[in-house]
């Protein structure tokens, strides 16, 4: 086999896949860069169902959205064109290398963006806003940097001894996250009228429990190698972004729909459109004053 | 031949074809290949026509169309470099093993999507709205995982065994859609105004005939092979895909345009245009109230 | 030579090209697929300029014009990888086998969509409309169809027995479309305003007329081969789609834009801008009503 | 080498490059060619700038700029693929036998297309534009067709003789456009206000003396050949290129601005923002009028 | 070893990498890749919060993400199929020759237009602002052609000498740009409501800090070559870009919506939106006045 083990883990990348193990890896891989292709054109079709002021939380789902549909399309063509057909088997060439660990480079920009879209539609305001953002999207991209050298970088991810150590050190910022977003999301929740503070709630839980497959999935070859185990590992990440992305996108494009209904609805905000959640009205469209006549400077000069 | 039947059942995909049943193959996929193209850009040019209550029908047939769109390249993509011409036939190599099975993918995406289109016709509303749709979404993607595994996964759908298994299985979860859709689509049919419900009658009515197609296409491997099967299948499964998606979709539209028009003529709903079906005007365009001067609060105050 | 000809017919696909033969068959594709390019985006960004009730015309359009641009881009592909160069000349491969007949698929979605770009400016309305439109396009796919079957399925296109059997079918449904969409050109032409009728009998006609180049370039395989008929039946169909589909879509496009302006003066219809075609004013913008304030029901209440 | 010349001319692409000239060449197609990217999303996203009377223009620049980027993809991947490193030089391959013709193709579609561009915001109306109009494009069309010919389809451009005979007849095309243009232009920079006639007589100068480039690039390989007139005549054409779209467009759009001012200023139109132009205001967003509620006919009835 | 040094200098390009180093490389690349393509996105969706005043830096933002996503694209696959796996490590070939100075290219384009995007939100108005913008962008434009020709084409980029030639004579350009630019910000600076005036002091400063990274990275192949500053120089580029687009972006970005809350509030801009940053509300939506009916000329005839 061309593709040999550097030290004492084997890399999932280099094990021979039976068709089963094959079709399911890519089974998954093409689903759920369907589901993220999906969840991109959802929110640029819908952006403007959320009034200005929520905005921010639609542009990182989207923009969370259209990294990953690019990233899975990479994914595919790496796992397409990295195993070779043989004998009712598919053995892995030099591309299929970086068919598991291309994904870090999805995340290292998506997770930081799930930081903000989560934190979009909380109540904090102002710098207190802008700092908890600044940490939060710092730690995660410390997070995946820090996974991805453990992962990939040093000894080609086959130590043991440097996996565990860059695990640790990533586990660290994992760790931060929670600390800086649990406290926003509980005082948000707490403070939120109530169809959007429940929905605020399902959100952070949704995505706060899905990132626990992550680190666990990334010990995996350390205990376990073979064919099922590298199947496991795809299939796995692929549930769990779509999850991460999709199904809390989608939640919190509910909640944003939900502050929007309620800012419109207290005369303190104006969107050109009523809006509906699950064919129930939450607010009619206001729209905007009229500048008035006299208040016209006209300071109209051609100076150029 | 390369590609040898494993089991008791030939697969499709490794019979040779002649240049004729080659040649309606490709056409078959590539023009439902356009007519998913053509209506992924009717459904994002035409999307302001359905107000913000129905949009999540019109948002569902553009996610639809815009996955088929791409399933259909790659399937276009299988067929054209998964066969080898020689000698006036085509010979399939490996790269034409996953030509017909790699349609899973956008159906286990797309089918539960077409669930949610419907229903958003419907008049069902809130939770009883979120709940139906949950169930036929869920029951949709188990349909199509299911049948995956039969198919492709389980001794590479060379099996009669296990294709019958998987069949039975994910038959189980289509008459399940059937009992949950089939009353939500009828009482919608009674309470909607004449014309809305006769186009919602008729768009449920070819959406639940037309599947039929797909579990009897599933079973012909295991009575039938030869290149005019292969070919049936191909052909059958990309006019059924344009009926599920195009057409079905086409009337759908329609639908949430006439209760549009109907919300809007019974002053209940703001539409920025006119809605015209077949050049018949159903409503005027009507804006949203302008926010009162008095109430404006103007809580400026830059914090940060 | 790999290709030869299995019947009394040659494939003008299989034709040996000369360097300017060849050439000038590039030329002919990539600028007519700059052409139908050009078209798609003036269709994408001009659609506001026509009101909600001729806009099936501008969808029809763009959608003729995406599924083309596409075509063409494929039809590139196969000329360009499809023929070896080879001492000054041009030898065809494989992959040359569809280079002519892989138009099919876009005309068999794009040919009925004329039809309804078409209708869609014509005074018919509501079923009379709906009525004429699925005949004529149905008339309009079996056309194409069963042209695909006599120009590539049966024998390969290289029997003259199928090719005139299959063209005469096709000529069927070619004469019962000029059956249905005369009549109704002929009536809306007399009941439109002069400038409109005007524009739509020129469309009609540029329609009409290039439709029968199809038909004859069809024939041609029968009677002649060599490199310059091929190059004929490349630079023919090419030039017929850009007329067919740019000049008699910019043509119904004025007209729309014309009809358009007509409902606005006559106070029938609201549009967001005034209509100005070749600088010419022919209406003012005029907003839709606003919704009166009495009228709010508010039926907001959370139910879910 | 495999490529030689044919007859009396060497074409420029049968030459051996140096991997200076190399680099130079593929620096200012890739360069260009963002330029042109650069231009189309600009065109696109600022297109409610102007208004609906001059949107011809800007549409012509949209449509200009994206026929153009394509191009540059496509001429960068026949240089690219059309020459193979060897030993610190890049020997051509037949690929690169229309590395530098398959330009034509855009310049068929882009050069009419600059000619409507130009009268859109002169003061030409109604007959005498669509005249005019029609009169350049066409003149621009057999411009470059014929020049297509010269270049590269009678005898692969490589006789002095047909070189001359063709760049005579597609000059009489070249004269035409400016006889045509001139007059047109004259008039109008005398009837428009100061600033949009001094920017309309800019963006003519630029456009017809850039245009000059072109026939003198097309002489060059009947007295030059070598490396380093290879690489002129890439630079040249790529930095004519962008001068005459991105350059010249700028300065359309400049105009259409300023004249979309003058007519708000005028009271004669409405738009719906302000326009400024380096950061000068020029004039106020006015809104159309809304539809009297006494004139609503509510011809509602559905026929179908 | 193919491609060997032709001078004193060896470029980075034909070392042999470690797994490690092309892992670093291609990650650095690819989320760099993805962190622009997010920005792309943002920018064009959330083009409309800012007013048509400070739409040119929105515009340059959006440019400048399109071009340098497309260019990251063009890296990567040079850097993908640039380099051959063999026994652990990655040795290039010819298609790696230009895998770090292919930027140039994406670079002439962006930082001119990084230039146009910081005056478009200074004080600067008319004929000033229109000709400090030209001299920064006709220097910027300089600077990176200049430092084309040394790092690439003046003896691949072996050269001592040349290397240091040109980098001077880039350099001069360089300062240019500063002088140009320093005066300009640091007097909007001070005329500027404080939040906005902060706000582009940090955007420049980000800008104007980042800038030196490129000099100095120019230089490393005189002094240093191995894999390990290899990877240093696409590391650090790739960082450097994201900050200079991405970063610089999103502080001009918020600097444009400050501008125009800070225009809305002081009653000399309409706007269609409220403005929010960072959930901090700073204006209400205004819409323009109402054309008034009398004023109507109805100049309508239908001269044509």
């Amino acid at each position: 086999m061309l593709l040999v083990a550097s030290a004492d883990v084997t890399a999932p990348e280099k094990i021979v896949l039976s068709s089963a193990q094959h079709d399911l890896i890519v089974f998954s891989i093409v689903a759920a860069g369907f589901a993220l292709l999906t969840h991109f054109l959802y929110n640029w079709a819908s952006m403007g169902e959320v009034s200005s002021r929520y905005r921010p939380a639609v542009l990182a789902s989207l923009c969370i959205a259209g990294v990953a549909t690019v990233s899975y399309l990479l994914v595919f063509l790496k796992v397409d064109g990295g195993y070779d057909y043989s004998g009712g088997g598919y053995v892995p060439n030099p591309e299929a290398l970086s068919s598991i660990t291309s994904r870090y480079m999805d995340w290292a920009v998506t997770v930081p963006l799930l930081m903000a879209e989560l934190l979009a539609v909380c109540t904090l305001v102002g710098r207190k806003l802008a700092g908890t953002r600044a940490v939060a999207m710092a730690a995660a991209f410390a997070m995946i940097v820090t996974g991805y050298l453990g992962d990939q970088v040093f000894r080609e991810g086959e130590s043991t001894f440097w996996l565990w150590l860059w695990w640790g050190i990533s586990m660290a910022c994992f760790v931060l996250i929670y600390v800086v977003l649990v406290p926003a999301v509980v005082t948000s929740v707490r403070s939120l009228p109530q169809d959007a503070g429940r929905g605020l709630g399902q959100a952070a839980t949704v995505l706060l429990s899905v990132f626990f497959v992550y680190p666990i999935v990334y010990l995996i070859p350390i205990f376990f190698d073979g064919g099922w185990w590298t199947t496991t590992i795809h299939v796995s990440l692929s549930a769990a972004d779509v999850i991460a992305k999709v199904g809390f996108g989608m939640l919190i494009h509910k909640v944003a729909k939900l502050r929007t209904a309620a800012d419109v609805t207290a005369g303190e905000e104006t969107h050109p459109e009523p809006v509906w959640v699950n064919s129930v009205h939450h607010s009619d469209g206001v729209q905007p004053v009229q500048r008035p006549l006299e208040e016209l400077p006209r300071p109209r000069g051609d100076v150029h």
